[in-house]
């Protein structure tokens, strides 16, 4: 048996399309709607939202409330694949509703697990089976080993949008700075940093559910970070509880942060109506 | 008893919901709007403003008047939830004045005050006590500790509005460099470097009153900052002052800064009416 | 036979002119136009995305689906030099189209082999050959030998736009930080890494197509990079994976990333109509 | 005597309260002002420059033209105070001609003198004399001193517009980086870097007038710098000169640059007309 | 004889004032333009370009097409001083052809050459003329023999426009970062550096003319460059041949780039119309 060499890229497993919209509503338009135009209008919104929040998981959208300048609604939808997220933007386009909004964000990223422990651990089993890298059996078995992953964490790859009212979404990238230098460090050190980070996020479970998806090739991040919970307050004690690790204080850095409630589906009548507080969930 | 191992990030304590809107006036707009149309404009405007002024402290909204491009009316809101602040948000935007003003930038934080010492007291003490760390008793006895303080805090959680006539509102950050960084300083320097920094804010108590709000998670910066006081002298030195102090001179990275004179609840018509001077309390 | 000194920068091959056009539709102006004003516009169209992808190699226009609010519509263009392009972008203004489109970015380069090896390989061969640096004989040989490659590499130089579903566009530069600067390493440094580079897209040959373009001199990024592949998780893996070797780990300071599906060239009324799943190729 | 312990920020002397304005003119708007619109515009425009350019030394306006797309038209005002300040920008905004204008830009700043010699001085005197820091005495006769430099210094302080055809205005910082930073040097230091900077400004008397603006807690650089002068060269010389020496080498940070020639109070008729040759003062 | 103390700042010589514009097109305005009001505006602007372009050396302005969306259309300026330049502003401004753009950007600048060499020799003859540093004399020398290098480079300092197809226009900075500071080389230093990058400038005499101006004190970059060719692959080869020489490998900060095709002085007709092969120069 002879010691694998490791990647310096940790493998990953690759999900659901996801695409984050921000919209300013044009408010002044909108009350040139009259109320036929807005029960049509919001009618045929609501329509949309319901089934969009209804499909099976990987595959929704769902709408939120945004608190300050950067936006009013954001949509955050999940797809299988581009060309399906292509058709949800298109959708969402040809709503009345469009009319009344203008797009000033959003985000393009695929649900990603990163796999730096599993990443270490087949390369030991394989490498234990007497396997050699570089072979058709490596890779094969390379392949059958993430198969089998994608498969048991299809429940994370193609997520359900979870029914908790508040959401944090944020992109963010590694530092390539000139002494420190995520990519320059060694897979040993990043799978330290990685599991450190990880179990912090961990001490949150059942408070904060988070989404990771890559954005690397997408996108001006390299990773989206969706966060759930049910109280924000949460969402500020893990993040800056994370800002203290390694892998955040040194080698984070954060693009702009985006903090919303969910709307229910039937909701869009009262946020378009600044009844906000029966139209988030 | 075990000398207890405290945590990076110290604790907070966390009050009202916090957001700041700056506006430009469309001007233009508001010249299109004759007697009548002001009239009712200026008196809804007036009586939301009233209202939301004499709100229980932690629930209040203000208007200022702001110098510079960056904005022309700036409306402060605290809230004692997310919810309340959207519903804030939502009730501004259905003012009829809101036809005459747009958005151009806004800060969403939580009132916090973070508890460096108090931190460590706690630790101290409880470990004093021969609490274990990682017990459910140690834990019990932290959350008791920190709801008495927030009892105790609770007129600094949930703050009036100062009523003072200038406002200083800016956002920050603490430096996460390469070679100097914030977020990797042990607790003892950062507590150290904290406790000086507040000894300067200390020297202007009665002149230069302070909101801090943290925003992790929320918004673009860490933190915001709000100083409001009788002389806006007072802040070019409490700033200048405060720029050499370890905490600000090598870790605080500062963002945009706003200047702005309170309005005066019925002031909004002078203001709207470019009468300044009886306009700003 | 003297030892040849190399020049600071590697020889060059340069191709086809390139523009990348990058559009929001105006959607609202779109709706304004009539079942005969969109027959009209999008039959003038079709037509000339038709005849521009079967222009000859070097010479052809595409037109891609954007995700996302970066754009809804991208345009490459390839020509054998800057006053064709400039022709074809006005070929693209006076089109009926065009009164629905608002231009928000563009890129403007020239494709380029970049020769470290073959740099090396020619400064040797000369030199073997008794040919010494600085003489007119010197002079020719170089040009004579680039005159060869250049008509040995014109399917790259002047590249057809590869039939493939997807593309990837981002700009590039090379870092020139105060400790790690690109442009002070020397020529064999930085061989190596443009060579250990090469050899990571060269694993991703078939599955990704690489058209690299210069822009020193045109426009505010050193290179543009397109990637053409059948499936967009190639992307995220190439580039991923490519991030961790020197030149781009150390050197690589990256641009926006544009994200795109292609159109075929009857497919602008579907897009246009927001049936997209038609409308790709 | 015991040696006095110097404050980290040196002592200010604070004049008028300073308002830089950058409005572009919407010339078009300005087309479809007739013959009768623009006599009434342009007559109630002048006669304000004519009274704010007379009034007392520190209350005084001025209009400048601007050279490229930054904006057309810079207006100067120097207030006793902030509401005065507020006052002047709604009367401008309240001028014709204000509909003719867009705000791109402004700088909120107030006369500075920093007084780095002066605390040293002052400091030792005070020493000598017998007086312990931290008593009222001292506090005392700190006031005093200083009440006696702002009385000596009011010219200065309140200055008037100087009747120098051409302006250059820019803000800066004072960097704080990872080595080198300003606010981390010590007071000696940073004395003996000033004091070489000011020699600088010193030769250039007569030719350069200089007015320093602090805008910490005001804007969002540190300084305002508004260089006079009758040949705009001087401005050229004495930058690139002042670029050498430490202060500015090492430390200096700067903003956006404006060049502007100054308007004769009647002239605003001719810049509006472009018949800028006989406008310009 | 003393050695003579060099300044830290190169002397210069100033020529002509720089301005260049940088237009969009509105293009949708344009089409609302008729025929006869097509042919106006053109037989204007055509006549302003073709007296402008036969101004003499110094006194020259010029149109360029340009590529992408940083602009359609760029106006270069050179005249005798400030007020000439804003006359010129004005006079753009006046024309018809105005109602049909919009300026995106500019830069505003003084024709230089830097006496870095030249410096140095003055300094020794007049040293070794036996004449001091500091005393009337010494400045006398200087001042007369600056006087004579200015009628000895007058070409250069007050150029024509040269009459080559090609444009490339970009601002530059030298770095000023807290390890690499040109600031803070010493005169021997930038010298040679500076030595080194003209003469990879000087290989290219005949292939790219160049026009150096300064910007110090009055855009926010310290210098801009244009370059003129007949073929624009001789900017590429020159830029990125001289990015790796010290004084820009190191020092040099660039802003973006701008390509652009000169307009005969009759081509803003075909321009306008679309026509652009007959249209530049």
């Amino acid at each position: 048996m002879t010691t694998p060499q490791l990647p310096m890229a940790p493998m990953t497993l690759d999900g659901s399309a996801a695409l984050h919209q921000m919209f300013r509503v044009r408010w002044e338009a909108w009350k040139g709607c009259d109320d036929a135009c807005r029960a049509q209008t919001l009618k045929e919104a609501a329509a949309w939202f319901e089934q969009a929040g209804k499909a099976p998981a990987g595959s929704q959208s769902a709408a939120f409330a945004m608190l300050g300048h950067k936006g009013d609604l954001m949509l955050v939808h999940f797809r299988p694949d581009f060309p399906s997220l292509l058709a949800a933007q298109a959708e969402v386009r040809k709503l009345r509703l469009f009319e009344y909004l203008e797009q000033v964000n959003s985000y393009v990223s695929v649900v990603e697990l990163g796999l730096y422990e599993s990443t270490r651990k087949m390369y030991d089993d394989l490498s234990a089976r007497g396997l050699e890298q570089g072979t058709e059996a490596w890779a094969e078995a390379i392949e059958e080993t993430l198969d089998r992953q994608r498969k048991a964490m299809a429940v994370r790859l193609y997520p359900e949008i979870p029914n908790m009212r508040y959401l944090c979404f944020y992109p963010m990238d590694k530092k390539r700075g000139e002494q420190r230098n995520w990519y320059s460090e060694g897979f040993a050190a990043r799978q330290k940093m990685m599991q450190e980070h990880g179990a912090i996020g961990r001490k949150y479970a059942g408070i904060v559910k988070q989404v990771i998806s890559g954005s690397i090739g997408y996108d001006d991040w390299e990773w989206g970070v969706d966060l759930f919970a049910g109280n924000p307050l949460a969402f500020k004690q893990l993040v800056y509880e994370m800002r203290f690790d390694e892998a955040s204080a040194v080698y984070g850095m954060f693009g702009p942060f985006y903090i919303a409630m969910r709307l229910k589906a039937e909701g869009i009548a009262g946020f378009m109506a600044g009844e906000v507080a029966d139209a988030i969930a």
